[in-house]
């Protein structure tokens, strides 16, 4: 990995543990709690897709600097954070969905490294990017957001095609990168302004009271 | 795997991607949601059974023909379903009741196959046949049914032990998974036709409300 | 690992066995409810730490032991508890103390014996001993106990640092194993006794109620 996307990886976990630890702070937990929900936002679709393809021991026992950016980025929501609103703005979901492009783009890449089929690449592309979310909204009790309305796996989903195609026709990784990810930043700050969403499959069902 | 034995396991993985997908169209998903619910359903054990027996890549990582049949039957059932009543009828309940035999004794036969010992390969039966079905309805926020009524797990498990017994007393493989599947079936259909389930364990707790 | 710390690892893991099926019997689950709360309880946590570390086939797939003691506590809950008022009293939380502390030197220990990092190392000790319960938890539909307020977690994280920097100061595992243990004890015991929390992180989120 080139400096500048280790790094860029790196952001991408601080914005992701940030939107951990808030989702914790709704939920009024203890630091422990709070440093979880961080940890399993921020590296939890990476820790699935490697204990997945087998990629193991995991990303972060190799490198535990993303351990640190997570504990640190904790701390610091803990300690400078006391109303939400501010970080819920435009900059934050900006930040969010650089990092769900990117963590789309090294997952895909890394099941490609594994010689994993195109469609497996995109798999584990989108599982790299909205998994973590899911077990952080597993864990405060709630049905995972991404599973019900916004546009969110489907910018992830387009980000991993377009990189598993890049790569597929010869591409370089960088330019491939760059594509795939200008690709999904620009569906999901789309539906962020104007508030898109997919149709519910909807189920009539006169005996869901019962 | 005969050929057989293959088509049947495809189509069991459909008939569990059906009932992920039921379960998505209640909780009004869109069609990412659906189609995650109907993948942790249908292959959601064999990838746990996987990932804790160590044989990674998981085995829809090697053969994609797994993904494209829950790919498929998500769209399916989302153009095509609308009122699920009919689909929980006499007809899904019996293919539930196969693809869970199945499962069960695929489950068991990978376990035996990397030289697990009797009881570990009846649990991973078990595992291959439920798990799936316990992550949906955790995903739907609801404490997973299998966990408290219906003759479900018990017919996996009778299932699992029928088969490794018989391959213990040195039966081939394919009489022996015969009669498993059939022991299972017997006991969920009986389940299914008489309502039959097991006792629960109760507490009674006054401190419950505290 | 000793013939000692063997059986006390078999005595931590019925004890932990013994609080997931007394909360599969607030839920009113069946026999078969009861033992994966059982199992998930006692041994959840070890077998995520193995399929993190890529230590597969995991610990109980070797060593059937922790299945059967897992098995056998179920059932004896089943058959033998109605009150659990008695089982909730200071000797189960010492056991249960005791438990956490053991299972929490004994992840570390792994860990170390994988060339993890010291900081893998704790978190792996602290995996070891709480997340059979935040399992155990998911699958009631609560949020996990150790995420709000107790102080739990934090005995395991201290029992998990006090181990690994025995052991990288050159101390022998037994005396290291002591000293973490006892360290973990007491500020356990402590938080029962005096009924100690960490405060919480709590935002102050107007927006909540939307």
């Amino acid at each position: 990995m080139t400096h500048f996307v280790y790094y860029a990886d790196l952001f991408g976990t601080a914005v992701f543990a940030v939107s951990g630890a808030l989702a914790a702070g709704r939920l009024r937990m203890d630091p422990f709690g709070v440093s979880v929900l961080a940890a399993v936002t921020a590296i939890g679709g990476g820790t699935v897709r490697d204990t997945i393809l087998g990629a193991t021991p995991v990303f972060w026992i190799h490198d535990t600097n993303y351990i640190w950016v997570v504990l640190v980025t904790a701390l610091l929501v803990m300690t400078l954070v006391r109303c939400p609103r501010r970080l819920s703005g435009m900059w934050f979901q900006l930040a969010d969905a650089f990092g769900l492009a990117l963590f789309t783009v090294i997952g895909a890449q890394k099941a490609l490294s594994f010689g994993a089929s195109p469609l497996i690449a995109v798999m584990m592309g989108v599982m790299t990017g909205v998994v973590g979310g899911m077990i952080r909204d597993l864990l405060c009790r709630e049905v995972p957001l991404v599973l019900r309305k916004e546009i969110y796996a489907t910018a992830s989903i387009a980000g991993g095609i377009l990189y598993t195609l890049s790569i597929q026709m010869g591409m370089a990784q960088i330019p491939a990168m760059v594509i795939a990810m200008a690709g999904a930043l620009v569906i999901r700050v789309s539906a962020i302004y104007w508030h898109l969403s997919l149709p519910a499959f909807e189920l009539n069902e006169p005996s869901k009271e019962e």
